[in-house]
């Protein structure tokens, strides 16, 4: 990340053709099968704009999956493009609904697209991809599919989801650095918008063009993150590509769930929706805790967390992706449990 | 850079906050005197489409002077977004026309902002800011000045030009690395676009009134990249500030161009249009002369330049900013010399 790659050189362009077709050999995928990686600059909600600027016809409706803040970010994006767009919400501790969407779908057929988030970091939910997928490609509508903190690390199946985009970035679970998004698209629909793209910018269409005209990002990449995913995709490979990650996330997932218990924190979710990638946890209860001293005292102690992102209920969230181990879990599990009995906060295990 | 920061971290904000403040000194305003600064993720185009989609209502009207290819793209940009336009070209090798622009503006009401670019690279021509800002601010209309490859190198005063947006990057004149642009945006006149956005990831009042509720980027920003800009912040006081920078850029270019001529190259402009900043030149009228060849075996030597953006005249380019010194500038001669020889390339001047 140290070296200033000239960011039209052919040396750098080499570079994001290999990272174009990792990115793809990453999702069991490849141009042959009709798929292209495309990388964008910004962060990965330009990405998830990008896919909607540009693959949503001016009539085209949306209808968005929603249970918590990614899902709701999508409403957002879509209402300030002036696209038409419909909401099919769950609870937030509970996944997309397929016979709802089906319902739904069947009753609008002005609806062209459907939108759902993988897992959607607000309470670390999973949605069902797979389910959902099938219901959308029955009515024959388009598949969006917000994957960004889940690609690389949960196995996601193209072909039996019917994605048509799935979107990710470069700092989740390939433990890039943030610069960039990605979208996979299959090149057959994204084609079919030639002429739709409401942003410059935001064109992904034009942005594979660049890329197959002379190899380069049209407008100045972020270099050093682009040069940081190539050395981030290398130890995605030494790690045993995806299902060496999602072990290891695995691991770090249930040895914080199990220590935190113990502690006597209450997660969230159901452990039947619930991901390996990020764990929401309900304050406890006891006034002596303040999620303000909580957090600053962890982060003294070299510890980062992660505030909670839901209306209806006090948590936070604790990740377990990136560069992160079983020891850094078991470190944090001292750390909070040394913090807790400095606040003097009474658990409901009845310990401090 | 090589640090991994929490992106809403309270450190993280912190110097999110003192860049803001840094941008806006460098510029010579402040947040008291009604201006801010507004990093956004993604590359100087990001930014220069990120004005036009927050602040041009939704029936406002842009009249672009264009006499390269950046001006060019601001109208690309502005044909994507659906939003009215028009056109002042002038030729690539002539300014901007004030007189032309005055007389454009009193005869169409309808335009509501004036976009120019500062120096266009396509040939590295200065356009004269401050007399077609005295035209729009006596005509009464918003001024957005394109200011990628100048900000931090080439003085504007923003009080004389009357500039509402000004957009540079992070990895021009600052010597940042690529990963975001910024915005210079008069206060009151971002305020009064409350609800025109036609994008979220773009959204510049968004974007502010984010960093003005909790500090932080709404959406992930590049930290290493805004990491690295501190640094280059740093380096940029410790130059002397915009005039020890100048001073610098200004010697590479006399030097170069003095030891072009020398060698028997010709450039595109006239002198008193020329800025410091980047350098067109013809090619040699001897077929033995390839772009391809030459710069391919300057880049064996280590060295990398432009290839030419015009379409009427064959040119290449040589940047004159960067972390490159007077000694660079010699070494780029010599390898060029070495090079013509290699090639067997006859100079208009008769030497080989």
């Amino acid at each position: 990340m140290l070296r200033d790659a000239g960011s039209w050189h052919f040396e750098f362009n080499a570079i994001v053709a290999s990272v174009r077709d990792r990115i793809l050999g990453l999702a069991g995928l490849s141009r042959e099968a009709g798929f292209e990686a495309i990388p964008l600059q910004g962060s990965g909600t330009f990405g998830v704009e990008a896919v909607f600027a540009t693959g949503v016809p001016p009539h085209g409706k949306v209808l968005v999956l929603a249970n918590g803040a990614y899902g709701e970010r999508i409403v957002l994006m879509l209402q300030r493009a002036r696209i038409e767009h419909a909401i099919l919400h769950t609870p937030t501790d509970t996944p997309g609904d397929p016979a709802a969407l089906d319902h739904e779908l069947a009753a609008d057929k002005s609806i062209t697209h459907v939108a759902a988030v993988h897992c959607e970091t607000t309470t670390g939910i999973l949605n069902p991809i797979v389910e959902i997928g099938k219901v959308v490609k029955k009515h024959g509508r388009s598949y969006v599919l917000d994957a960004m903190s889940s690609f690389g690390a949960i196995p996601i199946d193209f072909e039996a989801a019917g994605i048509d985009y799935l979107i990710s970035s470069a700092n989740k679970c390939i433990e890039g650095v943030p610069g960039f998004s990605f979208v996979i698209a299959r090149r057959a629909a994204l084609l079919a918008c030639e002429g739709c793209a409401r942003s410059l910018s935001l064109d992904l269409l034009d942005q594979l063009k660049g890329f197959e005209k002379n190899g380069q990002f049209r407008y100045t990449p972020p270099t050093h993150a682009i040069l940081a995913f190539q050395q981030a995709l290398n130890e995605f490979d030494q790690e045993g590509g995806l299902s060496g990650r999602a072990a290891r996330y695995r691991r770090n997932h249930s040895i914080l769930l199990e220590g935190m218990k113990q502690i006597g924190f209450r997660p969230y979710l159901q452990p039947e929706v619930q991901s390996y990638i990020i764990t929401a946890f309900h304050y406890p209860d006891d006034p002596k805790f303040t999620f303000q001293n909580f957090y600053h005292r962890l982060s003294d102690r070299g510890f980062i967390i992660y505030p909670g992102k839901l209306t209806q209920a006090n948590c936070f969230r604790i990740g377990t992706i990136g560069r992160i181990f079983e020891a850094d879990i078991r470190a944090l599990l001292a750390a909070i449990r040394e913090t807790i009995r400095e606040l003097g906060v009474r658990m409901r295990n009845g310990r401090r």
